[in-house]
């Protein structure tokens, strides 16, 4: 049971996780903070949060677990502005999807990476956005990964892993490096794919008379393309290095096959798209 | 109106298409053939076609309107077959995907062109297939590309037209070559880049975890990759050249974003993923 949650910034992310614990009976009280009141008022009005605070410091008084859902580029501010107004008993977890990017925010905001500190990650779709878009069962069976390093606080852990069960999620642990480079691989290499092709094709001289020959499987490959740029460039931003790994395979792979078309070697072509359709199939569903 | 409508190949395609003029009262009798009779015999039962003959030639007899939805790579036989035993006024389109193709195949089969032979492809979805996926709506508001030739003749150009928006289509004509290009851009490269995409992340050590992983957004980015792969390499070889045409631009576009990631330019990036948004928005809805 939480006693008092503080969620930092209220968007589809934190507002569905401020729904679900309550919805669960998991928390008591629930404080909202983030840069505009009119959000804040929103999400006071859809019974969301129950009050909220302006100030980061103010908001985090007293509150024994604190979700940071923020932008990538505005973690180190944050916590900056939290740490020294927490309270003693006080877990603080993020829900960032480049886990090294937030390490170091967090260790260039408190001097050192605090061992109350849990970070994590719940893998839960994010093309729409805002309070308006939350809802309680956004983390029915989804994947929260927890990333913990040596010096977090078990227990902190511990009481991470229990909130978000408690919404429905499935809770695994990984190691830092190891999750940024599944998350480049699962989504951010998709959606760095997805804005390329769109790219490409406006790029095209024909390009309005192509666009509108594009048919459902152009639509649902490149749905992601309609995400929201500011996170997509904060994330290529902060996984750099993974995203850069992911590429290099995806470019090495689609040369080769390339080659397979270029030679007209229907066989290797037939036998790579039947491979990747039982993958797909088999973990998809 | 037509008075015999020939169905060689009854799948999602050629089934859907005979229940559209049929709902419409655009056909009088509709003959199937296909080399299989259990699924002749289905489509009978589903009240898809009035009979079926197994033997080409018999099927299109007497027949004047013959569409042909074979896959790319049985075209040339089927037209060997149909060509002699086709009516004085039979008029034959086909659905391929990949115009140049059938042209070179109708060509090898029918010594030249001939003026009865309109090339068609309906833009309509194919992840489903077999005559029990076929339904009468698949082609309203659809886009058809009709890419008739100097030889074709005029009035049976007029007639497939009429066909096909019967059906609810919205039918264009394109040059052969322009179609291909077309095609390649807007479905051949999406699907070889979803194939690729699966196909890297099966090639890591850690696939089985990484799958595990897998969100929303990869499930609508991988659907494709899930598609027929015999039809794929169909494509793939039949529409060589412009898909190589457009995995190079496509590779070239791919390169500079990988730069832009690289350099850590998150200017750039923002103004690539808001470029790329806005159109697609703006094309898909």
């Amino acid at each position: 049971m939480i006693r008092r949650l503080t969620v930092i910034g209220v968007g589809l992310i934190g507002g569905s996780l401020a729904r679900a614990l309550r919805r669960a009976g998991a928390v008591g009280e629930v404080v909202g903070c983030s840069r505009r009141i009119e959000h804040l008022q929103r999400a006071v009005d859809l019974g969301v949060i129950d009050r909220y605070e302006t100030d980061m410091a103010t908001a985090v008084a007293g509150a024994d677990m604190v979700v940071v859902s923020v932008p990538l580029g505005a973690m180190e501010a944050v916590f900056r502005a939290i740490s020294p107004a927490l309270a003693a008993d006080a877990v603080v977890t993020d829900v960032g999807s480049s886990k090294a990017s937030v390490m170091a925010a967090v260790e260039a905001a408190c001097d050192g990476v605090p061992a109350w500190f849990v970070p994590g990650h719940p893998i839960a779709g994010a093309e729409r956005s805002g309070v308006e878009a939350s809802f309680a069962d956004l983390y029915e069976t989804r994947r929260v990964i927890l990333t913990p390093v040596e010096v977090t606080d078990p227990a902190a852990t511990t009481r991470v892993r229990t909130m978000w069960e408690r919404c429905g999620a499935r809770v695994s642990e990984m190691q830092v490096a190891h999750h940024d480079e599944v998350l480049a691989a699962t989504s951010h290499l998709p959606h760095i794919l997805a804005y390329g092709l769109v790219d490409t094709l406006a790029n095209l001289e024909e390009h309005d008379e192509v666009f509108q020959y594009a048919a459902g499987g152009f639509r649902d490959f490149t749905r992601i393309a309609s995400s929201d740029p500011t996170m997509w460039r904060d994330i290529c931003l902060a996984n750099r290095v993974a995203i850069l790994k992911m590429m290099d395979f995806y470019t090495r792979d689609l040369a080769k096959l390339r080659e397979m078309v270029e030679a007209g070697d229907g066989e290797a072509l037939f036998e790579l798209f039947t491979r990747a359709k039982s993958e797909r199939d088999g973990f998809m569903g």
